[in-house]
């Protein structure tokens, strides 16, 4: 059973987010308990109907220093403005808001993501939000690129290069696709090309449960391969598309996708694997590179908030 | 190739730290990424060396209230004396010691903890610390307890209640053993019975990649099952041993028995997961909760320190 919540406007019909979820319905108050909001105790339509960009990424400084951006660029931010934390009173994620543009921290790894997307999905379902565009903005390792190389997510794939996530319920795998949005992503490499600031590449993006083993490093406290093991791996899945390497874009892209979210990952390289697996660079140059994917979305937003206007 | 690191001392041999790795001995440097910390920019054997028992736990706020709760209990606090954040500068873990105590956040599910061990277990190996104990002190679902009960965990199981762990290599899956320290489950049990504050039980944790419907949640985003479905899974789980459902312990037992430390999972049962899903408890309740652990573990340092200054 689906449950859109759409309205007729003009004439067109929004943009709808679903939860796949009948239990919800018989709820007499749904509390986001790593959010610590709740519909009892919040007035979340109120709070955030008018959200249409959300931006995550993992971690809480990024995404309070990406409000400030946006803020910026957009022109909404009066001087000394502070923008409060929405979830103070947990540590689990942080929330920040800025007009139309919601900031949320989802820390590492496909569970950690996976909580925050299902509470994110019920909020902007109770706050009756619609048209929402969700981009993840994060860091990865980069396979043959320049560091600092921007990658927009084609597909994301698992540690077999397939555009899949299994996951367990009840017990049982039950596999979903992670297909993105592909007009989204050629809208954002546009955007790379307009700022012409850094180099911005469209490319598969492999995502894994562990940043050690699991992204074949030699550097971590356990390893049971050669170096050539490692180069033959990464150059198996260069073969099968995989520019950089990260560790929440399947479950992402998976959950947007049964919701109805128009989603996007946009990561940045912060190392050539093929050459490395410390992240030598100091931390000037690393904070630089960080930059790059918020730079490049919020170009994106500014750009369809103009677009939105003009209409 | 096993690497321990240990000494003939009064002709006992300590228990030493190994880390499973033969490209770390060519390394000059070892940047540990997500600790902001290093082998070339940091002393580890004088900041670390020490180190005899780690507490891990999911909230960076809540290992800093346990370290201040530490201090206290060890007699080792100053008057307004603070406990620094020794990753400052990164956001991605928080890290405190006192004494021999080391305390440290991994956020949320097996990636996030993963990230963690690996660096955690290369520093304890840096700073050639032996003896070392390592608890995760956490918050879980329980099946069939009080709100409020402490578990200390006999094995930790998947979603199949399989004592093992499946982690994804160079592709290929690699299966490894989730056991944990049966003496030292014992011992915090008894610590469980010499505080007589709340009840304390020994049972299997399942240990699963999603919170909602990974754990037979009826509140998520997406749920396929019925009340029946899930009702009928989680007495499955119960019939398994299952006494509580939690997102970091096995990859956390499987990395300490590689790397030979010493580890035990308590976490105490925010609710009744037979009774509901959502946390409808007040703060001040689930606050009183999670300290459960911390007073256990808390205890069990203290009388085993007691214990070396008398022998």
């Amino acid at each position: 059973m689906k449950m859109p919540l759409g309205e007729e406007k003009n004439g067109a019909c929004d943009r709808s987010i679903y939860v796949n979820n009948p239990h919800l319905d018989s709820m007499t108050d749904d509390i986001l308990y790593h959010f610590n909001l709740g519909t009892s105790t919040h007035d979340l339509p109120a709070m955030f109907g008018d959200v249409k960009f959300v931006c995550v990424g993992g971690s809480p400084w990024r995404m309070k220093s990406f409000t400030e951006y946006i803020a910026k660029e957009l022109k909404l931010s009066e001087p000394n403005a502070d923008y409060p934390n929405i979830c103070a009173g947990t540590d689990r994620y942080a929330m920040y808001k800025v007009g139309p543009v919601l900031s949320v921290s989802h820390g590492m790894g496909i569970p950690s993501i996976s909580i925050m997307l299902h509470e994110l999905i019920k909020l902007l379902y109770h706050a009756r939000c619609t048209d929402v565009t969700v981009v993840r903005i994060g860091t990865s390792g980069g396979i043959g690129l320049k560091p600092g190389t921007v990658v927009v997510t084609k597909q994301s794939v698992d540690s077999m290069f397939q555009p899949r996530l299994e996951q367990i319920i009840l017990g049982k795998p039950v596999v979903r696709s992670t297909e993105l949005d592909g007009e989204l992503a050629e809208e954002l490499l546009q955007c790379g090309k307009d700022l012409a600031e850094f180099e911005t590449v469209v490319g598969n993006t492999m995502c894994t449960l562990d940043f050690y083993e699991g992204q074949a490093r030699l550097d971590g406290a356990f390893c049971s391969y050669s170096e050539e093991d490692k180069q033959s791996y990464l150059a198996e899945a260069y073969a099968a598309g995989v520019r950089n390497i990260e560790m929440e874009s399947s479950v992402f892209a998976a959950m947007c996708k049964l919701s109805n979210l128009r989603a996007a990952v946009v990561c940045v390289a912060l190392l050539d694997r093929l050459k490395g697996d410390q992240l030598t660079s100091s931390h000037d140059v690393l904070n630089n590179y960080q930059q790059r994917p918020q730079v490049l979305v919020g170009h994106y937003i500014k750009k369809k908030l103009n677009a939105s206007k003009k209409s």
